[in-house]
């Protein structure tokens, strides 16, 4: 696949997407303070973010409010207390997760709701599901997006299938997810091909999502966006779960296009991200991340490890190596 | 340029070079313990790894003895001590600065050394005097590679007049070297072509040195390896000036030769990197060195920056900002 775009001029299809509340949320349980969500809203907008994802609309049935931060749950009268009628060029989007959001019930038609676009996470196995999701949405008025998760441990052939059963319905856009952090570029640009053709066919847009297992957040996201990918994800400071993301402030320092500012995400990051790590939240890269990113897992063992600062590598790669 | 190998097989002609001691030893002034040392000779072997540096051949008349490590000078007495007579297949290299290295006097005739390989740093703007130290070296009998530095603030014509001159010397390698941490792999794949287009012409080989300024110094090292550079640094951990290098934890995972082993390089990180880092040994990717790398800077003013323990990003980014 040919070159999209060069180092000196900008492609104007790219859309940053922020999701460090809600792939942040899963190192903190979504407890962030509304000054933080409200000085994040403020500096997204201004560093000319084009969305801003607020967290989960997790179903409050299979989730004890309790347990969670509000973020979890994501109500829109709780979005719009930050947004007011969100008098601004920033969208806001949720996410629904297959089999753990009561969609008919809990999102409400858009003209109800501060929420510009609702992305639809599943498993390539649950691909009907995640399809009744994204109808629902589209009749109610949303743009919609569907990420399948875990494609690295996925068959072609499956996501194959997944992506034509996409093709065929009314999403917007269809997300590459590298949920292990397994994934290396040239992979990247394979999956890239294999999804921009199933999206120049059928009209979708193809965005990214990365994990820094293996120090490949950013250069997976810039792969993508190289080879055609549009839509690109990150988070403040990488800020998400184990390894944690792309960061905003690697990916903004990369795009060209001048409505992107890096200097305001510098700020919110000393000011706010800084203090979140200084009280204890634990993210970003460090060797048992690495080790099951290497050995495409999913990464809680790793994040158990991290938690309990465990620095005996070897005896962790042992123990996770024979899990399979 | 046509991707060299795939993610299933390997390629013969790749080759892993250690420096962490060179590289690192720009952390902490070269006070490596000997156990250290020799605990990372005995793990570079059993990893398969193809070469180690030992340091620099600082000129003793230019820095003081008392105030660095030994493996600023590493003496040829000094690396015996650590291999004896190095009956393995691990190749010993040395690195030997332009205008730094009393080369004449301090580099021995390769039949009275432990050292295979003498690499030749220079910018590229004392070619000749580089070249100078390769023919000596070469006639010495050493096998040699040129390291040029800094090619992110060179013109694409003095790199290429850099290159040709190489071409014409009995240099066996080239090496590319991202100084500043600044080159994304879009870059680093024409440099690459760029790179081995004379190395086909003139039968060099071509090598890869990265620095993590972006999170890009394993992404920069594959994409190098990918287009057909087989010389590939890397680092313990990582360590190194600054954000640090390629690390060989990531590195060795990578790489499908089955004569490499990541596990011992695990059990050396955890049991020697580790208690570095604890002893306050400082390294490896954080904000002062991502606004360095993206303003295309020597990264002395983050090195400062993040010793004093600075978080006040933007605050430093404005004054780097303005230093040109």
């Amino acid at each position: 696949m040919a070159q999209k775009g060069d180092l000196l001029s900008f492609r104007p299809d790219i859309k940053v997407l922020d999701a460090t509340i809600r792939d942040g949320g899963l190192v903190n349980d979504f407890y962030f303070s509304d000054e933080f969500i409200k000085a994040l809203y403020k500096v997204n907008v201004k560093a000319g973010v084009d969305y801003m994802e607020f967290g989960y609309r997790a179903d409050k049935d299979m989730f004890d409010v309790d347990k969670f931060g509000k973020w979890k749950f994501c109500d829109d009268d709780d979005i719009r207390a930050i947004v007011g009628d969100n008098d601004t060029d920033l969208k806001i989007s949720i996410m629904a997760d297959v089999g753990r959001c009561n969609y008919k019930q809990d999102i409400h038609p858009k003209d109800e709701s501060p929420v510009d676009l609702v992305r639809v996470a599943t498993y390539v196995n649950t691909m009907p599901a995640a399809i009744d999701m994204i109808e629902d949405a589209h009749r109610k008025g949303y743009e919609t997006t569907c990420n399948i998760m875990a494609i690295s441990n996925a068959k072609e052939s499956d996501i194959l299938g997944a992506l034509d059963m996409l093709g065929k319905s009314p999403v917007d856009g269809i997300y590459i997810v590298d949920s292990y952090g397994s994934l290396f570029p040239e992979q990247i640009r394979n999956i890239s091909e294999q999804y921009l053709e199933i999206g120049e066919k059928y009209g979708k847009y193809i965005g990214m999502h990365a994990h820094n297992n293996q120090q490949l957040a950013f250069a997976n996201t810039i792969e993508a966006l190289t080879n055609g990918v549009s839509y690109l994800d990150a988070t403040m400071k990488g800020m998400g779960r184990g390894a944690g993301n792309c960061a905003m402030e690697l990916l903004l320092g990369f795009l060209k296009n001048p409505k992107y500012q890096l200097f305001p995400v510098l700020q919110f990051v000393e000011k706010y991200m800084v203090p979140l790590e200084e009280q204890g939240a634990i993210w970003g890269y460090d060797i048992p991340y690495m080790i099951t990113g290497h050995l495409n897992q999913h990464p809680r063992t790793a994040i158990a490890a991290t938690k309990e600062q465990r620095k005996d590598y070897s005896s962790f790669y042992m123990e996770v190596v024979d899990k399979d």
